[in-house]
């Protein structure tokens, strides 16, 4: 299920299968060129009915039921960076990463099993269409890490001080779990292990926050 | 109304003043050095009372009702960075941005009066602790910013690549509204446009992973 306007619309100039669409009267002739040029079938809606049809506190645009993609796994580009998620349990958190993803150019995440689903309502909502350009894929991770010859780079809490490492070579940015973080059997599999440096009192950033401040590291290196 | 072991621990080790403190009979036992060395008065209560008076999903630890501090009007430091937020509306992104500036050794946040309450239990619970030691002011942002005689960074969609900034001087980081960004009259008073370059899709980031971006560059320029 997608909700809202801008999803919705980046949905329909997307490959996705849309199964159902529902727009109110106002969004669907504010937008009837891209509604046309998807040839979806579009029910009209009242502001009301979409609302109760959606997790949104209030939906006056659109809603849309989109077939989820088979998602047929792809192993990692060993020329582009890939995130690796081990563990991530929180909706949100899944969603905003897989938008810092998207707007660090990321192509791919592969999750552990245990990871929530990244199709679910509220990260579909959190990661704001970014699913679309986004592939993410379930896997065993320890398989995954033990068969790759890449470095794989983890978030820990006692590694080499980002600041200082090179991202010379592409390879997978592992994170962790919300609150046990990076597992001991891959963390046996990382080749190269970076803390973000702490300059005040807290004990940990937010997994998804940590996420983008290590994606940032790595392309501000890669200048 | 702060819930949760690990922040109640924070708070009793902090100078807050504790009205009401509950724990569970085995939390206090195993903390009772801390319990006892706060002077506050603990009320045995079950798991299930707990629960039923926190807004967590299960609580088998601790819950105390403390005093907010009455956050005296303290103007900004000269020699050290300052938060500003515009008008940040969601209580789950406040109270990260509240533990990202305790990461980074930021010691004041400055919010329009128009941003959410930061002693409000969605956010308190989100910045885990980081409250006992960030300060949140709450002012009219035009006269503040005007009045002050430091570099006013504001992340904006098109300022200067943040990479090339070097952030010599400290001074305000000010970041906007969840959906508005920064607004026009705050703009017409900053000093130093940045952005964060995009390398994908994706149109905005979050604005506590943002904040945390800027903070991470500004930390690693200064290096």
């Amino acid at each position: 299920m997608v909700e809202g306007g801008k999803s919705v619309l980046e949905v329909l100039s997307s490959g996705f299968e849309v199964i159902e669409l529902y727009a109110t009267e106002s969004f669907y002739q504010l937008n009837e060129g891209i509604f046309r040029s998807s040839h979806a079938q579009v029910e009209i809606a009242t502001e009301s009915q979409l609302t109760q049809a959606s997790s949104l506190q209030t939906n006056n645009a659109a809603l849309a039921i989109v077939k989820i993609p088979s998602g047929e796994f792809v192993a990692p580009a060993d020329d582009k960076f890939s995130l690796v998620l081990d563990d991530v349990r929180d909706p949100g958190n899944l969603g905003t990463i897989i938008r810092i993803a998207d707007w660090y150019g990321i192509e791919s995440i592969y999750c552990s099993h245990e990871t929530t689903d990244a199709f679910a309502p509220k990260v579909v909502q959190a990661c704001m269409g970014s699913l679309t350009r986004v592939k993410v894929f379930y896997a065993d991770l320890t398989g995954l890490l033990r068969d790759v010859e890449l470095p794989v780079y983890a978030a820990v809490l006692d590694g080499k001080n980002i600041y200082e490492e090179r991202f010379g070579k592409p390879g997978l940015l592992l994170m962790g779990n919300e609150s046990r973080g990076v597992s001991p059997q891959l963390r046996a599999l990382v080749t190269h292990a970076i803390t973000i440096p702490a300059f005040g009192g807290a004990e940990s950033l937010n997994v998804a926050v940590a996420t983008a401040v290590v994606c940032d590291n790595m392309k501000r290196s890669q200048r």
